[in-house]
């Protein structure tokens, strides 16, 4: 399992989106020069800073530490010292950082805001997943991400034992209340869109009444998507699925109330709040010698 | 106010940074096309959708919603329907959008995105920035920003009422503990800082202790910012500062506290959750006519 | 249909993908400016100029023509006649450009360039698609494009009356014989995609023999791929097939020898030579006014 | 000779143009990433493959396989083993790749999608030029190429023996019949064009008569182009020449026509088909071992 | 003639590398935003400014200035008020811009530093061809220009009567004397290249000596160029040459001995500084009105 | 001071707009390729050559000839054997670059155009600051910049003993006569600018008269800037400060008057010419073995 969050890990550090937004936080946060820095230190100060974390969490990005400071200065020691998807203590350090102090000052920010921010969507993502285990339920993300993230939010939803649900427009089929009311209905849409899409992807459909569900399932449907009904509706409805199609289940799902929503059988259980709304981890950088 | 508001949006809108998170926020979601639209509906379909919250907010970003509509189909009609500050009210369109479905569907997803991020924001800072009504302080922001998206959410830090801190690490100066370490101590920095940094900055020195503020008074620091004080802590320091130059506090800051540290007689408070841990603002598109 | 069309093409011609190819061709051609039509011009002459075909063809790519111009000289006025998808007929206009006769020259190579190639593909594809009709076989592309150039070789794909397989290794499975050397055999690689695999994707196995056949679809592949048959072998493995899932069939297809694996039942029938080795159409661009 | 094709390739490689492409290339097929592989393939799994052909050709882009490679994952090694413009014979090696699986795949289609389009160039130009053995006649391309490709593909015509015509508008004068058309006859657009053209550049003239041919070389034409002739039209016009200016046919040649124009005395026959309408090579990948 | 600098101008303003200039010089200036005039003004002040010369100059560039504040505020009105290559008055103004007060003074210094350059150019070169007017002698430009700005300042040395060399390595042949140290001797270099240089280029050969000059002359040289020879040097190999090739003189020339070079019988007499070390034109915006 | 040096060359050196100056420069002189060079010399032959000064000068930006040849050739090696800041003697060897030929003669253009214009900088920069010698004035750069070109003529102006005034409009408050005539007269504009203005910038206003000044000073200017005023002018306006805030002056300043300024008593001299006028310092690149 390591080997293939190492895998995945290489890929996203080389994917064009990365480098691309590494680059951009760093012009936007250092723009012409640290001046600050460039004033107060001696110009060939060297140091050793660590990064850790103030609380338990789970580590997810660890691996663009080394993309920003090679960006910042290319003659700094990068050492990652912690995995994705392992568990991040209080002052443990994940990240070690050594040459000219200069550069690790100047990425330090870029580094934080990137690590403390998929940290903290891994981490409220591993709550989701420990909150419905033992059943058969699966944490699933959505495309409410923030603007250039996506990539990188989807991994840190994995490395909190989530499952990543399509990634765009174009490489999944979900057809949608409005398309459904747009369309025609769902037996009309639902015939269409099965004789229309790439025979590549399967076919969710949304559903909110029996009706529906019965016209989605009739018409071809592969999965079907329940949003917004109670844990109790959702069970009904998933009882009269009678585990035809994978149902998946969204809409105001909370940590309070997501293993009632498991406990009423769904497969998947997909949740905005991963990607919008985790809270940051705080995560610091300490300069451990000078 | 309204003037200023309307001219700070629209040279943001003009920003190059915001034209590229755009285009990036609908290639990464979009990518080679919406597949269920195409195949589920008929294409010459047209209808109107507007968008609207699901609990009162503050708004910020609305003049994005134009943005990423004249990428995806630059035939739809998109009318903004509510100023950036404003209060956003229960279901109160803020966005109207006319034209091929196709495109309002497409388009709906990255515009939801990119508002309910910055709505979070302005959302929560309005809500701090109510916490210490009636005193001298200002909520301010900082550097703990989403990679990629500093100039908007600073933006929406302003339309929650908060102050803008320092963009990048070029137009301010702050010296921190870090320099204070690495650089031989509080006044051997500041008076370096002093000679060498650029002549059109002022110089703010982090201080923790009484020692450290005059040494930052005594080298010439024209403000000094209390990390990691308590109220009371605080308190002592901002007395013995006795009003020569403002005084800034941060580290630990909530809802709950910070008025204690308004009633410490800060000037500036900065605040990181403003923008790495605002929760999104719930907001939907709606379709209204076909 | 021809809404759909007109969608299709709006949406590509809007897709940053098409812009980057237009504005590189440009500047590979026109580069520092077109000198010879500079020195032998007087600099205000006007003309009219068509696009035409010297031989029968299906049209494709004609939607670019306006694009390329208006980056060379946006006072031209750029008239579409005909519509990807129809017929072009022999020197009949598909183009007309109106304007400075240095702008028509400047950009006439490379409207040209990619009109001619684009309804290659789609003059192929037809006369594949022609050579099955009456059959339930769909002519399909593969991943075998020209570098840069995928999203239009595909639309040109479908204006010949082609179908499109997935257009990147993101939005489709296909296990190919590779996947099964290296994966442990059919039986093992299909089982561990169907639990491993986006859920939103069908599973294609490419399939040589009953035995891997059979592994397949009992390990759940949702349609096989079979590859370099004969037609007589690929009608022995449809008739295995039984029309549980679809099949594919691929390899040495020629116009000679495509209606035999229709007629052995094929579903689809992918053909690399749509688009890597499809002949440019002769167009030519006409001055008819000076 | 082999130090020329090393330079030039060597150059080719660095050129942004070419890095350019390779990553669009990469970006269009692997996407957000090979999901077939993730989901097929054990993560550590590594391998050998080559890539050859399946018919005799001749060999161009072989070096941008690395270049495709090194994005895909900087941990494979590849090892080019065959020159850019050497005889590729059948099931013969050319390129072998070592390291993981997953990359090896991933970067596969771009790699041969590259390569057999070159080759394809080159080994159809290699038949121009053998039909052509034994006279003075070179075999030139045009500026009929596929959109972004251009340098890339003149080094394929290159490598297959035939010489480059001017690569775009900026580097090269060629009067054609248009700017005659439009200049007011052959007389006064060339004396016009010697007048203003940069001083660096010959002036070559499209001719269809001898009228125009006498009028081109009394106004200075340095070399001249005759278009859609005959061989025997051909043949009369490059007599009355008589050898003072190099003489340039084109339209219509083919493998069966051109030894015809070559016996007419053209100094360079130059064909759009080489790089418009040159079939692909078929090559593929192979794994050698696992 | 005014139409043909209509047409450059036009193409120059749509060239790529003119509008990445633009973008680039207003990013570097205006960054995150104009502070003062944020804080200065009232937000929805309008104003109208002219920009003028404080000396007489010739103009160049003034097409600039519209593009330059295109990007800045699209709801500015700029008039250009005087065409690129006339002469620029004391005080006379040359644009003209009305509209939001914050875009006028956020646009200035970049619209100034790029006119003031380039005027200085135009300015510089027609001082030359003053020097030699009544002789044949053409004031040439070199490659020694400003990274990034050769189009411009090219276009600026002809709108200073001057006239362009090649623009870039690709589009002349010019074998200088370190071609003909490595490569052999003038003969042999000059022999080599006719052979192998594409044939749209003429072949200019530097030479310093007699000997070099017959060299060059015998193998069939188009063009020599003679560098670093005094005026006397210069007449002697001029009339060496007897008008059989074009002489170009470079190296050590001034507006004090242009004359003497131009009277030596120099066909074209080229100048680095033209481009690279002319003083910018005093050049100024004023509010005219609020 | 070495060392300071070193930083902030690295620190350029790694700048994106560093890096895409160099790259556009060389797109734009070699573009497809150096024609002379390919056709002249032998393919594979090596050169040492050397880049040096015509002229003592103050060395500026001599780190980038190793950017520039990186991109031509990684194969190259080259030394940097003179550091910025270090005065550059007559016919000294300040690069050092060995390998290809080819590559050497593809680069000297770009890297000498680069040198000559920084290098020619730092030199007119420390003319002035020699002619103000012993006096407390710093010779301080402006915004009047070549597009493109910002950070790294600021370098220069730095190398030869000058002082950095602000980057931008947004790293510096600077309130100049148009902001006085617009915003209502200089007690109103700096009152309005101080309550507004990020707090981490000080306040700088243009003044011209003795009441301005007092308005200035009693608003809270914490810095002056006297344009256009004569030496004796600016003596008075400065006797009047009586050293509360520094005092900058402008306009008009030449090699002939700055010293009169320096004994005025002005705190900052700043300079346009320094980077808009500076003339090119002779440098060229010799071939020294083959």
């Amino acid at each position: 399992m390591d080997e293939e969050i190492a895998a995945r890990v290489a890929a996203l550090a080389r994917h064009p989106s990365t480098r691309r937004l590494v680059a951009a936080a760093l012009a936007e946060d250092i723009g012409r020069g640290d001046v600050t820095t460039a004033a107060a230190l001696a110009p060939g100060l060297g140091a050793t800073a660590t990064i850790s974390s103030e609380e338990p969490c789970v580590l997810a990005g660890v691996f663009l530490a080394p993309l920003v400071y090679e960006l910042v200065d290319p003659t700094l020691r990068v050492a990652v010292l912690a995995a994705d998807g392992a568990a991040g203590g209080v002052e443990t350090p994940v990240v070690r950082i050594e040459g000219p102090a200069a550069g690790i000052l100047a990425g330090e920010r870029v580094a934080l805001n990137l690590l403390q921010h998929l940290c903290g969507i891994a981490t409220l993502t591993r709550r989701f997943v420990a909150a419905v285990a033992g059943t058969k339920a699966a944490i699933v993300d959505t495309r409410k991400t923030i603007a250039g993230l996506r990539l990188l939010e989807k991994h840190a939803v994995r490395m909190g034992g989530g499952v990543n649900h399509r990634f765009g427009l174009d490489d999944g089929i979900l057809i949608k209340d409005t398309h459904v009311a747009l369309g025609g209905g769902t037996a009309a849409v639902v015939t269409r869109v099965r004789e229309r899409a790439p025979a590549a992807l399967r076919v969710q459909v949304e559903c909110r009444t029996l009706a529906e569900l019965d016209a989605a399932l009739a018409a071809g449907a592969d999965a079907v998507l329940l949003d917004n009904q109670t844990p109790e509706q959702a069970a009904a409805l998933i009882r009269h699925v009678r585990g035809r199609v994978p149902v998946e289940v969204s809409g105001g799902i909370t940590l309070a109330n997501v293993a009632a929503y498991a406990a009423a059988g769904a497969d998947r259980i997909s949740i905005g709040a991963l990607t919008h709304s985790a809270p940051a981890v705080p995560l610091h950088l300490r300069i451990v010698a000078a």
